[in-house]
């Protein structure tokens, strides 16, 4: 997407050690606005699939999640990353490995809200690793929902997530595929 | 606001222990098409107010608070919990008891994102002790921006924040203020 591209050669920062700063306007500080024309890009992508929700991660991938939600018209649910007090009863589960804080955590989501009935396309800021995105697919997995795709804002192609996630036989559709990067030569997109 | 209390009489659940369950539409799966009729009236009570940033909490503020940036066209930003590699550079930070999760944690704001130029609208999805608030109000009086007010869903007045926030002269504006509760006798507003 080259609205996408744009904003990410603009101001996007290359770090050592693979990191993409785009704080500015992706996961720190939102541009809401801009937000809106991601998720009609998802919306296009996948209206003919009958998504009947959406299911992201806390907390980066929620403002994404959120207006993709406003776009198809249905509930939006996040997989938290802690047990709080206010989620009782039966849940869905997996375990997600951050290599951002180096340590491994559980999500979860309430039985409540993720079931047979869903049809979800999973949507995340990132795709690197692919960690985040396998812990959502093995939360759809165990809830018996059917699973229409995954939507990623930025894709770092030249890491393992997407040859992954995609091999597995899941649609993966990303709106920036970063092919290579360095905080000297730049951005190269696929 | 009668649509906001509506809704938490007819899918809300009180818990022992001051617990309002509202995960079925507010802080866990998210109903989106409602978030944006609680974004009109933030944007309603506040719209006056010059207001030029959205200043949340990860992670179930976020949804609401990114609808009412919507409202504003303005920005979002979310204070987060963990300091990761990603954010480099200087912050405002300070600390947040959660009683929720029975601990107390840094929040910290990217000082590229808040400072003397912005005029600064919290918004969170619930309101008790008032230690998320407090935090929140604390990174602005740091970064030397300009305190609105804050925008809240659901107020439990029968907890301190409310009256302890107000007394320090914030524009608190609740869309739904909880007199009592309890498991067997409902819910009464104010």
């Amino acid at each position: 997407m080259q609205l996408l591209e744009d904003r990410i050669r603009r101001d996007g920062v290359v770090r050592d050690g693979n990191v993409l700063k785009v704080d500015s306007f992706l996961n720190h500080q939102m541009d809401v606005a801009f937000f809106q024309e991601l998720a009609k890009e998802f919306y296009r992508l996948f209206r003919d699939s009958g998504v009947n929700k959406i299911l992201t991660i806390e907390a980066s991938g929620i403002g994404v999640a959120c207006m993709t939600a406003q776009q198809f018209g249905c509930p939006l649910v996040f997989a938290k990353k802690n047990r709080t007090k206010n989620i009782a009863g039966d849940v869905w589960t997996s375990k997600v490995e951050s290599f951002t804080h180096g340590r491994i955590y559980d999500i979860i989501v309430s039985k409540d809200f993720l079931g047979p009935q869903d049809r979800v396309l999973l949507i995340d800021d990132f795709l690197a690793n692919g960690a985040a995105l396998m812990g959502l697919i093995e939360l759809v997995r165990q809830s018996g929902a059917s699973l229409v795709g995954a939507g990623i804002c930025i894709e770092k192609a030249f890491q393992p997530g997407g040859d992954l996630i995609r091999g597995m036989g899941v649609r993966v559709e990303s709106l920036a595929r970063i092919r290579s990067m360095s905080p000297d030569g730049g951005i190269q997109f696929c």
